[in-house]
């Protein structure tokens, strides 16, 4: 993992429309070790009487850290062929953060694994996914 | 389904922060099956040269249609075990339109089935997500 | 679908040692539907007291037959990526029929669903599976 | 985790038919870690001319492993609501090796994590299962 990967990975983070509409940060790239953090918004709770994220945050920010952790061993985005989710517990206000790595880095396929936390380390979900290695990388070079 | 419980859901729609994030529309109610449609938004696209969607709005979109299908037949609002999402084919610009039935109503778990069609029809991606029905309600009587 | 094709599937029907531990049947293969026979045998019992089946039994039965509904379409023999099962009810003591069909067959990856009845039609699971239609066909010729 | 647990553990796997079937061990119970073996036969093999193991039978371990891991910290057996198996490479013959443990242990729902390792200790496939927690006994006592 370079340092110059990591940029490019960090830049595409920004240059996501749906990724600044819910202000996603990467925090570290390492190792294959992918960081990232969904600082807390009141646009993410499930009802207004609520204090717990909606699932569908969750489900989003576990499939991205999962794609970035088969791409920063690839150098090269992939699409996402399938995604599962387990929701453990509700998550509730505060930041998010998610840390993936690669289970399998295939010639066809490649495998995420994702927890994701709240602000106080409670593990609230856990993901796995599966990723399309041997695609044709995407005509606008993005993710 | 009475006319009251959909209204009743419909409402759910938006008072939902996250719903009104991304803008959710409840379509239609009917016999078990639930029709929603997301319109279109540039914010959706998963890179500023894509014309595509992010996959974290289709898994998020999955997941709620199903939770509304299984909200349906029982008139409260049950939490999500689990979700997958099958991406089929490269969502493009459009409004996407989420179609929800029941598989399973059981007394401690709920299964829902879900299709995901794009402005033309065409099937991007199928979920299916397990519900707990024995919760008890949420303490803010919210989704 | 020909005739030959559907012949040549029966054969690998037989020719597999794990489908005649279990003494798989191919029903019949139209139109990329593939219906499989699961005759009851008392080894299938999840307990000596118990009426139910195995819950082993129905996931291999489900990866079996989403394989087939690939292989069918494609004319060779394609490696399971991932598989998810759904148990529905208990599958009590009779035969079981599962009916798989495609749902995508794409350059890289297949997605097949499939539908495991009892001996009284009732659903007792439901899976989806992925396949990897993008790799070289294995070295021994078989699924 | 006392002794006589896992003794009634290890009596359930000699007195299930289908675990007989299949000449399923319990290695050890151990701190909410449940390990099994599945000693090689040549009737695993997905073809009379191959050397690997068919797929039913790696997802057949992996859902009874994690129902072990859950019923060793509950006391009691739980019928399995999903189950999601990712093959990350050919199990070729040998015997395979299961570890198991809780994610979750829920009033309504449990969460097993399985890995799948080959004769050399590599990482064939792994898993994820959801467990009804909140279920009834069994009428017959049995897993």
């Amino acid at each position: 993992m370079t340092q110059s990967r990591h940029a490019a990975l960090k830049l595409t983070v920004r240059v996501s429309p749906f990724h600044r509409l819910i202000r996603l940060e990467l925090v570290r790239v390492k190792g294959g070790r992918v960081e990232m953090r969904l600082p807390w918004r009141e646009e993410f709770r499930r009802a207004d009487r609520s204090d717990w994220y909606h699932g569908g945050v969750l489900s989003a920010l576990i499939d991205i850290a999962g794609d970035y952790a088969i791409a920063s061993r690839l150098g090269r985005w992939v699409p996402t062929i399938d995604l599962r989710v387990d929701y453990l517990r509700p998550a509730k206000r505060g930041d998010l953060t998610a840390v993936a790595r690669a289970v399998k880095l295939g010639r066809t396929v490649g495998v995420a694994d994702v927890e994701l936390r709240d602000a106080k380390g409670a593990l609230v979900a856990v993901g796995r996914a599966a990723y399309s290695t041997s695609s044709r990388p995407t005509p606008d070079g993005a993710p």
